[in-house]
Parts: structure tokens; C-alpha cells; sequence
């Protein structure tokens, strides 16, 4: 993966050198450099790929939306739903309810599964507190899913998800609240590696996104947005004014926001997850991406609302099934554009000396298998900082 | 599932008895009779249903398909794709090469795969060989499946799934092929418990799939049918005149058909996973399936071409995500809808008196958790024939 999308860069009869938990060598077998080891892997034929890393993530939540899903599939109306307490709000209801240990607990099991398919990093959001307390006890929670299980956690701090029943009318008066009081508290106790907006006709406006972006600035927090999912209203581009790192979901981006995106080296995060579940039929615009060189990561968006499924290998199918990407570019957007997504470009995502070796071996003939297929997991092993971990 | 997909037929706070393999007795707790028992397990408020059933597989096979996924989505022609030996026939060579152990090695793991998602009954297919020797070769495989694995197989002679490259130009010599040589050593060697055909335009017309049901019937052996997946030319209505087990896939069926189907008492099985991953948009007419009462049938048609997806629980989601079944139907799909499709409705499929105990316990709060959510794999505990299997 160290040429990103332009075929896999891969070594065949290679070998890889581990030291305290960093690659120290890699390349042909025949050019293995006199060594001493301690420990000797024949991988006998299997691959070797970067350990995988899901960029964008909502796996800490209480709760979950069985209830409306089945609801809307047995043709109630919306205000049924409603009433029955649908929505995210019903999410956010749960969450400041839960306890941090019922959070935590959920959150495991999600990162589990995830850690059994390769991913060795996540990215995961706050976003269901939607007042102060909640959103930092979200975070904190996110903090420990990584103290709990090999994988790096990246702690995104999205306030600006959506607006609290308690500012209905007052959507400024949130943003105020997210600004002034969150963010300072986000800071001082350096819970967020990044700062997300949901800009969107249904959450924030570009103006109210560009205030949290100018809070996050003054903190010294990088920024990334959930932009141009269901409409065009100019997200990607004022995120490139603040060199976001990403900007997510991108359906309805057009060419001056691609152009954008390149220009500020930003990460397009692609998530057929959410395309799927919400049976979308407006895709994301590869073709733009590719002329302009966007790099592009592919993450599984985990969350009970609008994508509640859980599986970075499956996202690969429906990278490829429905956005129609390569599976180089596919395996790209897992490993070191999914690394590039959260910041991380110079220690994850990539086989090459010097980084990080988070590292998975797959069972697999060619890469594309990994795409290809889904339900038998072909991870054989899995290294996290050199360690052997499953 | 007693009731089929008229809700889920609950019982709350229940038990349930296994005396030699079989339920012998459920019901409330509190109205237990007096017993004695071996072993109590509690459930501490998890789900059981019965072990799942997929009742549409093709999980033999040699090879995979991997090559011609990625070429296709690199943009290249279907000459260059066919010129590096795509399609089916692809599968077949391989399928012909491979050993008896290669071919049982690749489907322990897909059935193992499933196993662990709750299923304790499957069906495979025959269909990769178009030669006598490789047709039964599959179908011994399969037999072997259940003999490694705590699932019960059934088998289906699928000799008429294709056009061999020896038969390029000969469809009728290969229909007696498959009616006088394949049927009659399927038969003597008794490894088929049902016969099916892929009636389509790019398979076989209407009047040789007759010919094989006619040869079926001679042989005593129920009959199933791949129809109106691509086109609609009378595949479901000819199966039901020979009171067909199920009709499957079905996206192109007509009023006339379902009506058939009710009046034949035979299974829709639909197939989300090929509509997906073909990337179809004609779906199956549920609401007209409701309106006749065609009981629906939910299965992963897992296949190395159209539909590489082993994982019935993806299923589930699926067939309401796309579908739009409600969760109450797509579980009855993989349950009792599932062994009516196989005609094992007597022994499988249901919660009740004298059924085999496959039985699934699942750490869910509510049914619906099964289809809505996908990734973390709910399943706690699985019994075959009363056994713990996993
Ligand atoms: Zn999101
Ligand atoms: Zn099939």
C-alpha cells in the first residue's frame, strides 16, 4: 500500500522484520540482510497487509433501533415511529441514560468484532450526548476501548451531530454551548484527536459549521465533516478551508468541492454502508475523485441509525459492489488512506520500515479476495506493535 | 415460528425440554410440568429460535472467482475478462480439477462459516461438473459436509445448470445427458434429495427443464427451480405442475405465477444476496407473495459468481434492507420457510413437540435485533439435535 491506490506495491516471496514494535526491514526473501531473530514466522504463502484501519466510526451508543427498524418495515407512518421514540434522539436518550460501563461494554464488543476482521485502528465519534456531560463521558469511554483491546482509538469529538430536544428552536444557542463550553472542556482534557460537523440541511448550516471549525482552530484540534450526504451544501469546501483531514460520505460533492478536497490534501471517506442501509441511489463521485487525484478511504460508519452494521470486510464488498471502486483502491482506503483520514499517515496504514507494525496475514491467494468475497474471514493472524494478538 | 410469518410466535419467560435429540416439551416457566433432569441451562433472558436454515447453497466448488471481480471493476472487456477464463465455465474447470479433498476442504470452511452464525441445516447444490463424473463427485462432497460438520445437508442434483463446453452447440444432447446418464446413477447412488434446474434464457428454456422434472418424477425425486431470476418465461408455473418443493430467486414473476405457487403449496425462496451483488433492481413481487400466502423462503444462494456472500445472518438484513420483508418474515425465512423448502418441514424449522432440538440461543433483547443489525454475531449457543455445538 505505499503507492496507495496504484496497484498494491506488493513484494511476492517477500519478508518482514519486526523491532520494538516497529517495522526495521522489509523486502525479497533474497535479500534478506544478515540478521539474528528471536522469532521466526514462515507465513507459507499467505499475505501480509497493514493492519486495517476503520476511519470512521459511532460504535459508542446505548441502546440500539431494532424497534424502528422493524416499525418502518411493518409500514407504520412517521409519526407512529415517532411516538414510539425512533430517531436519533432515541439514541441520544439512551446514551445519557447509560452508564459508562453499559457503554463501554457495548462499544467491546463492537470494537471485537472489528479487531477479528484485521482493523488494528478506529476512528470513533461522540455525537449522541448532545450536552456536555454525556459527550465527555462518550469520549472517555472511546479513550478506554482502546486501553481494553489491541487497537489504536482515534477520539473524534462531534457535538455538532445533531440538535438537542433541548434547543429546538435554538440551533445557534447549541452551537454556542458546543463552542464555548464543550470545546474548552474536550481540550483541557485532551479527550479529541479531531473535531466533526454534521453539515447538512437536517443538522448544520455552513455558517454554524465554520463557527465550530474556528473553535476547533483556536484549540489547535484538526477538523474533518460529514458533508454532501444528502445535499449540496457546501461542506466539503468550507472544510477545505480549514485543511480538513476528511470529509465524509461526499454523495452529492461536486467537481469544485473534488477540486477543493485536492487542493487542501484532504481524504474522501466513502461509506457504502450508509448508501446501503439507507438505500441511497446517489453515488459518491469516484470518477472526480480519481481525476483529481483525491485519495480516498472506505470506513464502516457503525451506528444504530443509518448504517448498524459492523464489518470493515464488508465494506470492501460494497466499496466495490456499489461505489465500484478497484479492490487496490478499496484495500488503499482501509490501510493507508484510512491511516491519512485520521492524521496517522506516518505510523499506520502502510508496510514500510519505520511504521508501526500493525500487521494482518489473510489467508488469501490475491489481494482482491479480500474484496471479492465475504462471511469466511481469511485472517490467519494479527499484529498489533509486533505482538501477536489473534 | 409456529405461526410463520404472522409475528414470531414468542413465548416469554419460557422453557423448553430435549429428551433424545427432540423437543419434548415447551412452554412457560410457569407451567412446567413435573421433571427430572440431567442438565438445566439457564437462559437468563436470551432468545431461542430454532437453528437456522439455508436452504439455497452452491458452497462446492473449486477456485474462486476473484480474478474476474477485479478485472471487471478495472474497467476491462468482457473478451479480455472471458480470454482470461471468466463465467461460470471458469468454476467448472476448476471444479473438475479439483479433488474430492480440495473441494471438501473449501466447503468445511464455508459451512463452518455459517455453522457459527446459528445455521444447523443447509442445502447444497450440485452443478460446477456438467459431467457425469464431477456432478456426483460434488454431490458426494456435499454428503461429506454433513458428515464433518453439526449440520444437516441436504443435497440437490443441479446437473441442468449450465451448458458444458462440450455441449456448446447441442443444449438437447446435454439435456439427455443430464435425463439418461446423470439422473438414473444420482438415483442408484441415492445422493440427491432433490433435483433442480436453472430455467432462464441463459441457461435452459422451459420444455428441457420439463424434461428434467419428467425425469425427476420417473425417479421419484422432488424437484425445485432456479426461475425468473433475469426474465420471465414460465419456469415457476411449469414447476408447479410438478408440485415443486420451492421456486427461487422469482425477481421477474407475474401474478399468474404466484397463484400458482399458492395453489402448488410451494416455497418462494428469494435471494438478496445475487439481487446485491448482481447489483438487480427488479425485485421479487413481495406483496403479491403476501397476498397468496406463498410462504418466503430466505437463503445466501452463496456461489463463487453471483453471489460470493457466506454469512445467512447478512441475510436476514438483506432481504428487509432490500427486500423490505419485515423481521418476522425474513426469520421465518431462514427457519420454518427454510425447511418447508427443503421438505423437511416435520422435523425442522420450528419450536414444537417432537421437532429435531436445533435450537440457537441468541444474546438479543428482542427478534428484530437478528435482521437489523449486522457484525457483532449475536449467537450464544448452539444445539444439534440437543447436542452443544458451539
Ligand atoms: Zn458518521
Ligand atoms: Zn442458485
Amino acid at each position: 500500500m505505499t503507492n496507495g491506490a496504484k496497484g498494491y506495491g506488493e513484494i511476492l516471496n517477500g519478508a518482514l522484520a519486526i523491532n520494538e514494535g516497529k517495522i526495521a526491514w522489509l523486502g525479497e526473501m533474497s535479500a534478506i540482510p544478515e540478521h539474528q531473530t528471536e522469532l521466526t514466522i514462515d507465513g507459507q504463502g499467505k499475505w501480509l497487509t497493514p493492519g486495517l484501519v476503520d476511519c470512521h466510526t459511532h460504535i459508542v451508543f446505548g441502546g440500539n433501533r431494532a424497534n424502528e427498524f422493524e416499525m418502518r418495515l411493518q409500514g407504520k407512518s412517521y409519526e407512529e415511529i415517532a411516538k414510539a421514540g425512533g430517531g436519533i434522539i432515541s439514541t441520544v436518550k439512551a446514551t445519557r441514560q447509560a452508564s459508562e460501563e453499559t457503554l463501554l461494554a457495548g462499544a467491546l464488543k463492537r470494537a471485537k468484532a472489528l479487531n477479528k476482521q484485521g482493523v488494528t485502528t478506529i476512528e470513533i465519534k461522540s455525537g449522541y450526548g448532545l450536552e456536555t456531560e454525556t459527550e465527555l463521558k462518550m469520549l472517555k469511554v472511546a479513550t478506554q476501548v482502546g486501553e481494553h483491546l489491541p487497537i489504536d482509538v482515534q477520539r473524534t469529538f462531534l457535538g455538532a451531530h445533531a440538535l438537542p430536544p433541548e434547543y429546538k428552536d435554538d440551533s445557534q444557542g447549541y452551537i454556542d454551548l458546543v463552542c464555548q463550553e464543550m470545546m474548552p472542556k474536550v481540550k483541557e482534557h485532551a479527550l479529541a484527536d479531531a473535531v466533526d460537523v454534521f453539515c447538512e440541511g437536517i443538522a448544520f448550516d455552513a455558517e454554524q459549521t465554520e463557527q465550530v471549525f474556528e473553535s476547533a482552530k483556536s484549540h489547535g484540534i484538526p477538523v474533518k465533516v460529514h458533508a454532501e450526504q444528502l445535499s449540496n451544501i457546501g461542506g466539503t469546501e468550507l472544510a477545505a478551508k480549514y485543511l480538513a483531514l476528511s470529509s465524509d460520505h461526499i454523495e452529492y460533492l461536486d467537481e469544485a468541492g473534488v477540486k477543493a478536497m485536492a487542493e487542501a490534501n484532504m481524504v474522501a471517506v466513502v461509506l457504502p454502508g450508509a448508501f446501503y442501509f439507507l438505500r441511497e441511489t446517489q453515488k459518491p463521485p469516484i470518477e472526480l475523485l480519481r481525476k483529481y487525484n483525491v485519495p480516498m478511504a472506505v470506513a464502516s460508519d457503525a451506528n444504530p441509525g443509518s448504517s448498524p452494521i459492523n464489518s470493515l470486510q464488508l465494506m470492501l464488498n460494497m466499496a466495490c459492489t456499489l461505489f465500484r471502486l478497484t479492490p487496490a483502491e478499496a484495500l488503499a482506503g482501509v490501510t493507508c488512506f484510512g491511516a491519512q483520514a485520521l492524521g496517522l499517515s506516518s505510523t499506520k496504514g502502510k508496510l514500510a520500515i519505520g511504521m508501526d507494525a500493525d500487521i494482518a496475514m489473510w489467508d488469501i491467494q490475491q489481494p482482491a479476495e479480500l474484496c471479492y468475497q465475504f462471511g469466511v474471514n481469511p485472517l490467519h493472524q494479527l499484529f498489533k506493535r509486533g505482538e501477536l494478538t489473534g
